[in-house]
């Protein structure tokens, strides 16, 4: 398949004018620029897309659910026809190898189709009927029906560590788009190549489905303008974010700050803590640390939940385990990270900890790169639990293939550990059957911490499924009642609507009497699919 | 039952010190004051409430649903317990009929019976369960479960308008403490009486149900302080507020602002705008009059949902609507409202009306009442589809028995008018089976202005039940995904959390192999109740 880039935004079936400012791919494996140059929106753009995503709402958020899962479907069919042309810019551009990229395609294309089974299903909706009791005292009562409803345009920001999965085709993509909202994508600068072929991907379902032009546009922008200028635009109704604390922060506020705030959901930071608890430490030494040494190298570290802090009771077994994990680290070869910025990041986050008083280097890989450049190699830090409270810098997230051994003196002291976590995303602990008889206590502390527990695993490797959730309490995100990932993360951009006595001919499918899509609904309490 | 007021706050088991601002209630009939004196909350009896709540929360979140239940009962017996006591203090704090708050108390008993049935039957927590793949290829899917966790202690606020089933005890604390958070109420200072007496009846049952100290605070304050305090209280995860558009915006703020921020769903202001279709203004013209005037003044009309736009198509049958409901209006006879102030903003708004070159005031009843007292009259306005539209301050709400009638011609202009709503918690349509015929495009309009559309009813009364929508776009609410009536508004108060490869015995009983609870889940995709 040949594709031709523009350099220019989809503003619904239009192109943008590339009269805005400039911005280049890079590979930041080479320090090279990728063509084309690339035009940043201009206000009129900004402005053009959030009237054609309200206008096209109108008629998107009523399409069947089965024309919207066509739509999803058709997506992915796209995506997939690109085949290595995609490959090859996603690899190029943030420098993941080309089986990674192959295997986020595969998962984005995944889960484009999970939520188009899930929408075809169609119970999500949560559709309940409570009958009118027109004899009840001393009131008749009222016939009353709800669903959920989508909540109107939304505005959704590419992940520079998922060029696919968190980008233009990504998972709040498809969660909103399956819900029925109207999507406007905001490019992340450091792959819009990737972002333009997937953006072209989507345009094309939905001009091949005939849907109303401005289901769908993709904006570019070299600083935070564009971004600001679409969460603040009063047409927009929710975003979701994935990238920095500071970054997810600014936009949560200017969506809250606005004359008529809006939900956002900005994934920010998560450090996920792992807990090994002795027994474990003491069978599986060697084990956890080829495990570990695995899940904090993935992707370089490039992860929001690689496992940055892990606590370990002070032994000779511990000892062990850190001399063992070090030496995989020191010999792990060294990676490209995914932009020079986000190297700078790391490196700075690194050398702070090389020279802290209060933290020893286990394991350190000096990469000397080019200009342009972007190559990394691994760290491994140690502490106690003195040190680790007594510096808060310590329990800050840095982005790559580094982490953090925290040893304690004792149970209290783990369950102290525990207690001071702010929330994550998510917790893993490791532990034999006699560890976990007595880690109700701390399997307590981390369900009120993070979203996800994980026993005996790695916290790398989220499962696009039903049950997943991928979210967690401030400052893992902005809202941690909600994920990011699986199918509850269709409720992102849902409202709840209701109906009195309403004429069955007005009802949405969903509520009517007859039940014509067949789904689950709580009628009077009970779940039911009967007519 | 004779029941001692102290004038104290409650803080878990203990009662407040007395030593905060003084602050008194008042009989907006009499003029008088009603002992006790009340005392204001400290700083640090905030704070003490605050840590209380949170370390409750660690048990209580973890209890048994069927002993929760059982504590939403207990609430529930201890409540109508009291009987006249606080049937006759209510109605004096509130200048509401006695039999009003009968009727309220019943439905506020009712409502916590209704979570403590929704919480036996425990299938809301939504558990979803997707088991391991050990054979999948390229790599094996680990077992995932989630389900829904209560978020914390919460701030919930009481609502002069409904002392009982907005208050102490209504529908955010049931909901609250149904999902297993501990709740921190604030006092109105209009029924501080009141307040005591059902804070009394929840911390007695927390004492019956030996619930741990801190499931329930009940703190007064004067002015904004306490509630602001509690809002900021970073041990506070969440809160509830219905009241005045600028008082919820301004905790909203201060929610959203927290270094960590916080859910907060505030009831704000609506205007529920109700449309008069041709052929039902035609054919039922006294009838509506007639339901439209019970509505507007039922409870001196001071409902959230009390119809305050009225748009009707200029014809003759309009204007003999008009006069039909005017001279109803004209004849009814004056209310006590809730308090001066309440009353003095009326007057203002009305006034302002009156004194409006854009508006025609088709009845009007003047009181004299004197200092103290909040005796009020009703009145009616009528303007056109132009002077509305270029007059914005009568599209805002006027708190009383008060209502605006807005004549357009022609089904464009109404179409039109319906486009510039802003978000309210109802909207009514009046119309014949022809007159629906052509509605679909009014009523896609405002299914993306309201929570809650009635046919050929009125909004006030809102049904407590599963399906219910008691919400809106702002400026209804804050947060116009959720509800604050009716089962679904547990769901403000929860978050998901999830377990990767969790051994069964460390799993919630919700998402145990055998299904203890014996609730619906959804197991692979598919809802089942098997174990």
């Amino acid at each position: 398949m040949t594709l031709e880039l523009t350099g220019q935004s989809i503003i619904g079936y239009k192109s943008g004018s590339g009269s805005g400012e400039k911005l280049e791919g890079l590979n930041p494996a080479t320090g090279e620029n990728l063509k084309p140059l690339y035009y940043a929106a201009t206000n009129e753009e900004v402005n053009e897309a959030a009237s054609l995503a309200a206008s096209a709402f109108e008629s998107f958020s009523r399409l069947s659910p089965s024309k919207r899962a066509e739509f999803l479907r058709q997506i992915a069919a796209n995506i997939e026809a690109l085949g290595d042309v995609l490959t090859e810019r996603a690899s190029a551009e943030t420098g993941l190898p080309v089986a990674r990229i192959q295997g986020e395609s595969a998962r984005t294309c995944g889960q484009l189709r999970l939520f188009a089974d899930l929408v075809s299903e169609g119970s999500w909706v949560d559709a309940r009927i409570d009958r009118a009791m027109p004899e009840r005292k001393p009131l008749p009562r009222p016939d009353i029906r709800s669903m959920l409803r989508p909540v109107g345009p939304v505005v959704v920001f590419c992940a520079s560590n998922f060029p696919l999965a968190f980008s233009v085709a990504g998972g709040d993509t498809a969660s909103a788009f399956a819900a029925g909202c109207t999507v406007i994508v905001k490019a992340h600068h450091a792959h819009p190549g990737t972002a333009e072929m997937v953006g072209q991907a989507v345009r094309n379902a939905a001009k091949q489905l005939e849907l109303p032009d401005g289901v769908f546009s993709l904006l570019y922008g070299s600083g935070t303008g564009v971004g600001v200028a679409l969460v603040k635009h009063p047409l927009i109704k929710a975003g979701g974010f994935t990238g920095s604390r500071s970054g997810g922060r600014a936009l949560f506020d200017a969506a809250s700050s606005r004359p008529e705030p809006i939900p956002f959901y900005a994934e920010m930071s998560s450090v996920n803590p792992v807990f090994i608890l002795p027994e474990a430490m003491s069978e599986r030494t060697a084990q956890i640390a080829q495990g570990l040494h695995g899940s904090v190298t993935l992707g370089a570290g490039q992860f929001c939940t690689k496992p940055g802090l892990v606590f370990v009771e002070s032994t000779p077994k511990a000892s062990e385990f850190a001399s063992v994990l070090g030496g995989l680290m020191a010999t792990t070869p060294e990676f490209t990270m995914l932009t020079p910025g986000i190297r700078s990041s790391y490196e700075k986050g690194v050398s702070s900890r090389v020279s802290s008083a209060a933290v020893a280097t286990v394991a350190r890989k000096e990469v000397d790169c080019g200009p342009g450049k972007a190559t990394a190699g691994t760290a491994l830090f140690e502490t106690n639990a003195e040190s680790y409270l007594g510096n808060s810098e310590l329990s800050e997230e840095v982005f790559g293939p580094s982490t953090l051994l925290i040893k304690y003196s004792g149970r209290e002291q783990m369950l102290h550990l525990a207690r001071t976590l702010e929330g994550h995303l998510t917790a893993t602990v490791h532990g034999t059957d006699n560890d976990m008889a007595t880690a109700a206590d701390l399997i307590a502390i981390l369900e009120d911490k993070v979203g996800r527990i994980v026993f005996n695993g790695y916290p790398t490797g989220v499962e696009v499924c039903h049950a997943m959730v991928h979210g967690g309490p401030y400052p893992a995100t902005t809202d941690g009642r909600s994920t990011s990932v699986g199918t509850r993360a269709i409720f992102r951009f849902t409202r709840q609507i209701c109906y009195q006595n309403s004429p069955d001919n007005a009802l949405p499918d969903e509520l009517k009497a007859a039940n014509p899509l067949g789904i689950w609904r709580l009628v009077d309490g009970e779940l039911s699919k009967a007519s």
